[in-house]
């Protein structure tokens, strides 16, 4: 079978590293060109150490690329330079995009979280990558703009109970920890070794970017839900304490659930009264997820963990390029954890 | 001035090693003796591998000991254990107790949590030794209930709170994330160093036995607080997030907290909205506590960090020696974290 | 293409862990059986919580197994035990064996080291599994002796320099730093979070059981090699400094073992003076390797990488298993290391 | 007692941290100014978090200070920096020197390793100060020059072992590992948590500007010498592998050096054959040794840990400042490491 050639733009970041190691283990991908204009002309091993295994192109720059040998593009760009990078590509290209960019649909809203105007160029172009919620719509559409790491845990959960009233719309407390890849690898002191080692922190509880998603998605107003992201000293991971109230026992709303992903692959919903480890799902494109009645009466608990960078981004880009290329949906992305 | 002597029971413990390692910097206690039945004849640093550099007793059994040297002890035992051995005891002697044993007065509470019978022998001895709301009461009693590492971090922002009605008794819900040294030194699978590097999980949802403390100092019920104990791979440090209704903004909660604890050596109510660290308390007998605006209504968010073994554990019983023996309310406990 | 049944036995500790992780990612093998008599009757993922996301069937005990279903078996259990446990299976089956049981030619040494009697009944069927040295007798002999995860790290430069008289086969000096799973999922205190986190020691310098087969492969003696083993804070992976005496210069030992490795698709000789990256080769089946000038004439410094989870144990046995059955030599060990 | 007044000097590196937080402890010193050019006008707060807990003055610019009001400055500026800033303060002033600036005394070897010129002004009133071996000189001396972390732990045993013609001068390998904090608070990208965690490797393995103090100190060459430092993930610490020619016992050179330093307060040489741990030391100012018997005859190996920031630089520079001032040696540095 031949591979299906894609290009990645945004060679640096963490988001494109991973995705780099994912398509490396699947039966169906070439990648053709890394795009990096800052690290243009730089062998990918020079941006990661690790790559120096694999075989891959040379970092170009944009203005270097010849698209047509490709069908499509993981854009890796930060927030803000993607949608002006998209908007210059070839017309037909499909685009999974990694980036804030076309998440939010919403002008006020993405405005109110971003503080900048957004771009409704491609509004009907574009498909919100949340791939087991909109896998049919992700199959028509030409941009995808994947998720945060943060709404991916907490809506996987949500939507389903929400939408379908089995989980009240208010009232919902989301406290999520996340290793400090979240942050990028940006170059600043909050991410150096001895400032997270041995350490934990709330920030940003009042108006992280993410919950603009988290409001939207399951069409709730910022009052309806408070959302407390943590830093622990882990390189990857994200599991959310989630409370909300409903009139369902945790029972109920596990077998809810359970049978509505009962054939995502990617899903699982724990039924023995497990609750999920972070570790289980690092380095996999897993979400595992466990619900418990609380000592409060009508309140439950959902506990929500996922990779960051593999479910929580890149490798939801992966399953969202396996939707729209006809691909087996879990094509590069079978591995387990690696345990320890 | 001449040095109080002391005698540590139980000797192989997290929090014994603590207390040793406080005591060594206070200047005015001498340890006399080191109780540890099964490790009885070794050397302290044949238990703890750093205590070669101190110069201490060796480890004795409880039989071979002469209390009548000591004016006080520090009973390190596990619980269950405590009650047993203190019983024991002379009956003048001042007894610090780090175990579980008389944390609680009501005996149905405590049969429920701990599925055995409270013993309420020495009821009107003992004084619950949390050291800033009881220390009326620590410097009179003669035995002092440690409180657990959770409740410390909870209690010392809610009880001011509660008690005082700025705070609603009902609908705590209680997010704790602690290092691993909480578990103790329990050689088990679970706390071996590849189960916890890189991971964290919640455990124990429902009814982990120090939410018996928190409600009986409430005053509440178990179905108005949820409290939900999370571990992340740090060593040590517990920090907290307690989502509590109040018509009070978090800027008059601040500053009632404040001024109630203005004099409190240990407290820290952040007033500028910086949010606590978890490094900047390890090691430390310091809390430092920030309180903030949720997005939803009435909701507040109190976090409050520590260090378990410290504040929440063998630096509060110190603390509590100080009170009993008119000590310097800080000696031996002026260290700053060791940072990075 | 039908798929080659195997069996695991010994199925609770890491290699058998890790060997389940690398054999679901390989395109055609399925596991057939899980042997832990201690476990038999429960689920993989009651013994590796991660496992859940895996389908396996349920732990055996031996004596349930028909082996007539299977291939082969890969050998997961303690030393001594192993031994015993070859000796009962069927005389046709072949046995790729992670225990040092069969690594060991010479009685006496093997004696020296372990302390009892060499198992030499099997001698003529078992090839010593360092897989790049040896991948002809692999291929050939029923019962493969995988080697332990130091001497993997350390013979892969060593034996193709000493042997070729590019390097001298005395005053070697092997400063070699290890993540803790190397000492498995024992549950002792010394491998608890609390005592490994921040800490870094050597341990058992002078007669580490794993210099044996260093001193067998090289057929050098005792005096002429120190082997230093020393634990580093992290799950996984080994990193050897590797002091020798050598008339070549760092670029000709280089060029020379990059040449020798040319066509081997796991060892990485660093030709542009890079140094090794412990990080760039865990959770995969990489070798990484620089030789640099030391200060002192004459002397070399050989650093040298692996995974000893992966390179170290079950992957080079998964590796063992390809060039037996034929299958391509990376099959299921085509990841990239998981970076961060 | 009065206290002795003293500044600090480049207050923004870790190193001026560690000070602030021993002399927090220290019975007889008071912080009259810090100075950070870049951040004057800051609480020290807001460099360091942690500091929040202790009552500090203002950062300052060092044109604002008014020297005339202390004994002593502690300077903690990088290479380079700091000799011209010593060289326009009051020329009475005592000055502990954390930089390299006047750490050598070969003007050729200086610039072999720095690349540029020594500054010789002050020659005449610089001590070395490796407290326990030059104590007689820095009680008289009014410039410090503050050994290098690496060369402390390195020449703590090696200069009484080599002066004392217990060792050779010769085929000295060392390899040493180091946590992180190490190379400092830079913001790079080598130093950010997800490069470092669970990672270790080799670097700057021939000429670390480190080895001048070492090859200086011990009187020999370049050539007789080999230093491989290392990093591994932990904040702190330094534990080094020294491996050394003698024709003494292990328990011989044990002996010797143990009575070499009976009555050194920080230095401990394990005679009973166990090895240092690194977790024994880390906040520390202590420094313990072992030293054992390798394989190859004639060679022996020396395990020597420190805390980099203490005994490697604060710590140490405050235990210099005690034997200026006639305090107690170990005044501001009782305690003991934080367990676990």
């Amino acid at each position: 079978m031949p591979k299906v050639k894609v290009g990645i733009i945004g060679a640096s970041g963490y988001t494109a590293s991973e995705l780099i190691r994912l398509i490396h283990n699947h039966p169906a991908i070439s990648i053709e060109f890394l795009v990096g204009n800052s690290k243009a002309g730089q062998e990918a091993s020079e941006i990661y150490d690790y790559l120096k295994f694999a075989d891959l192109p040379k970092v170009q720059k944009l203005s270097e690329v010849n698209f047509s040998k490709v069908k499509a593009v993981f854009c890796c760009l930060p927030h803000g330079e993607s949608a002006k990078v998209i908007a210059k590509l070839p017309k037909k290209l499909k685009v999974i995009d990694l980036s804030s960019d076309f998440r939010i649909n919403d002008a006020k809203l993405y405005k109110e979280f971003y503080g900048s105007k957004l771009n409704e160029k491609f509004k009907s172009e574009v498909a919100y990558g949340l791939s087991e919620i909109y896998a049919s719509d992700i199959k028509k559409k030409r941009i995808i703009a994947c998720p945060g790491c943060y709404p991916t845990s907490i809506l996987l959960p949500l939507i389903p109970l929400v939408k379908n009233k089995k989980a009240c719309p208010g009232e919902i407390i989301i406290d999520a920890k996340t290793g400090i890849s979240g942050a990028g690898r940006k170059v600043i002191e909050n991410n150096l070794f001895c400032e997270i080692n041995e350490n934990s922190f709330a920030y940003n509880p009042t108006k992280h970017r993410h919950l603009s998603e988290i409001i939207e998605q399951l069409d709730i107003k910022l009052e309806n839900v408070q959302f407390t992201p943590q830093v622990i000293p882990t390189s990857r991971g994200i599991i959310s304490s989630i409370y909300i109230t409903s009139e369902n026992s945790a029972a109920e709303l596990t077998k809810f659930l359970a049978k509505h992903y009962a054939k995502a692959k990617f899903i699982r919903v724990n039924e023995s009264g497990d609750l999920p480890k972070l570790r289980n799902v690092v380095g996999t494109n897993f979400c595992e997820i466990s619900i418990i009645d609380t000592n409060i009466k009508g309140k439950k608990l959902i506990i929500s963990a996922i990779d960051n960078l593999t479910k929580g981004s890149s490798g939801q880009a992966l399953q969202n390029f396996n939707l729209m290329f006809k691909q087996k949906e879990d094509a590069g992305l079978t591995n387990l954890a690696t345990y320890p």
